[in-house]
């Protein structure tokens, strides 16, 4: 398993109910790529969202975020980390 | 105190002790803006690197990285969290 951190841009004000929505659309049908969303975070003002998810890859991580009607070209994989 | 996540980009093949010494930049004067980097993240192939940051404003985030040789436009709030 790795850890992958994705960004989606564009998302200027959004709530933090509709944050709530999206994350959700993806943690009910994550397990089927075998990847968990742990965490999604908001900047409504300069319209970005970020996503913490551990997975098998970026491809399964990004199949998950198109089925939930959210793709993003925009995922990282955290290979190094530092404290 | 907020907290912020800046994104820097190109940083293709950077090596984690690289990540390291920079992060290390930024501990030893973020004091001066009331700032904390909390955390670093890199992804090498992809030449992106994260950093997790608690502080006053964005403005006292960059003046840190800006000091300690790194700065970068992308700076967010994460004004909101779900999990």
């Amino acid at each position: 398993m790795a850890n992958f951190r994705d960004v989606h841009s564009g998302f200027f004000g959004v709530a933090a109910e509709q944050l709530k929505e999206a994350h959700e659309r993806d943690l009910a049908i994550e397990a089927d790529e075998g990847v968990h969303f742990e965490r999604a975070w908001l900047d409504p003002e300069q319209g970005k969202v970020f996503c913490l998810a551990s997975g098998p890859s970026r491809e399964a991580v990004l199949r998950v975020h198109e089925r939930a009607g959210h793709p993003t070209s925009e995922i990282y994989e955290l290979l190094v980390e530092v404290a």
